[in-house]
């Protein structure tokens, strides 16, 4: 390896770790986002929520950031091919993260016109442990990605079915509750847009996971993506 | 402008289009693969079901070949600003395409779980209208994209709303059903799964007109994407 290989290397590596420290940080304010919002919603916290709300045009401009960092990383530097497979996970994942912020917005949001009648006890607690989960894994899922490490990506991948089997314990629990009266049915409804948004930002935790396994061990995982949905409802 | 100038725009241009040709064939496969979902589960088409299931891996292929191409472009054209703007959207939108082929798998896998005391009449025209919709969403939204069409990619995002109205107006339909006897739960649940998925592709397409926007008028769209949830359901 001649010196100016070296040097060509380390540029790269230093570009790289700049745009990961970036990604790492965008993932925080992403969980941090999903976070509050469940505690918005729990305390009913209204000016919380509208922090919540707040905070998203800063995780947006980030992300649009990271995007414009990559792409020039790859312009001036014309990575290798498994370097490159590094970047353009790192922009995947950056996309899902920004999504990640809109569904904590959405949390936000509803959290603020949730009618007074919505059947908060319990369920409020479950949302917060789902969103506590989903939180984890978005974290394990982008160090996972950043640190190419496919056990930790694994695990990550295998607890999306405890969002699911919470999702639907959850959906359960809100349709007896509007069996009992046609009036329980709209502010349930709200409860249960809300666990779908967490359930949603659960996938994508997913998404960046299985991006983790295809830069760690070349390919994407053979068998499904495990599912509670099929065999509980059917 | 010199000779070498107009030569080096002219090969921007020219692998921008071989990368939108790209995307736009993506866009079709996408496409089809809801239509024939939605197909099946309305014919009852295990058959049908199976052949969406096994194309999946040629979208995720296309997918894959588009964000290396769009690497490629980057690396060896380094574009201005504004033309790597509309690179970064091409890539982040065939993204969203990759996963509406996995809803659609999705939507043909419980197809093929589906159980035979599903009440498909009356439900499954809806998730066929609701698909007809979005497949419609997405061919006008990647089309905006190409051609920075401000009005085609408005005109879409409005009708994210219809689809709301319509998952919500199934879900309230569904959910009377479910009200009828507790034994019709497990199999309304499936329609309700599948009708999410139908709704997520949605908000893909939605997302991917938000894109073609962004490069129409150089900013996001101000005001908040309407949303039927929330007002309906208060």
């Amino acid at each position: 390896m001649t010196d100016a290989t070296q040097h060509i290397l380390g540029a790269f590596d230093r570009d790289l770790e700049s745009l990961q420290a970036h990604f790492l940080k965008l993932s925080g304010l992403a969980e941090a986002a999903l976070t509050e919002a469940a505690k918005a919603l729990e305390t009913q916290d209204i000016a919380l929520a509208d922090r919540v709300i707040a905070s998203d045009p800063a995780i947006d401009e980030l992300e649009e950031f990271i995007q414009m960092e990559a792409a020039s990383l790859i312009a001036r530097r014309a990575p290798t091919a498994s370097d490159l497979r590094r970047v353009l996970a790192v922009m995947r994942a950056a996309h899902s993260l920004e999504r990640v912020g809109d569904y904590a917005k959405n949390v936000a949001k509803r959290t603020r016109v949730l009618p007074p009648s919505a059947p908060l006890e319990g369920h409020a607690g479950t949302v917060r442990r789902m969103c506590s989960l989903v939180v984890r894994m978005l974290d394990e899922a982008t160090r996972a990605l950043v640190q190419k490490d496919a056990p930790l990506a694994e695990a990550v991948r295998k607890r999306d079915l405890d969002i699911d089997q919470m999702y639907n314990t959850l959906f359960r629990s809100l349709l007896t509750y509007m069996m009992e009266s046609p009036g329980n049915i709209g502010p349930s409804m709200h409860l249960h847009f809300i666990a779908k948004n967490i359930e949603r930002a659960g996938d994508h935790a997913t998404t960046i996971a299985e991006q983790a396994l295809y830069l760690a061990t070349g390919s994407m995982p053979s068998e499904p993506r495990p599912k509670a949905g099929i065999e509980v409802e059917g």
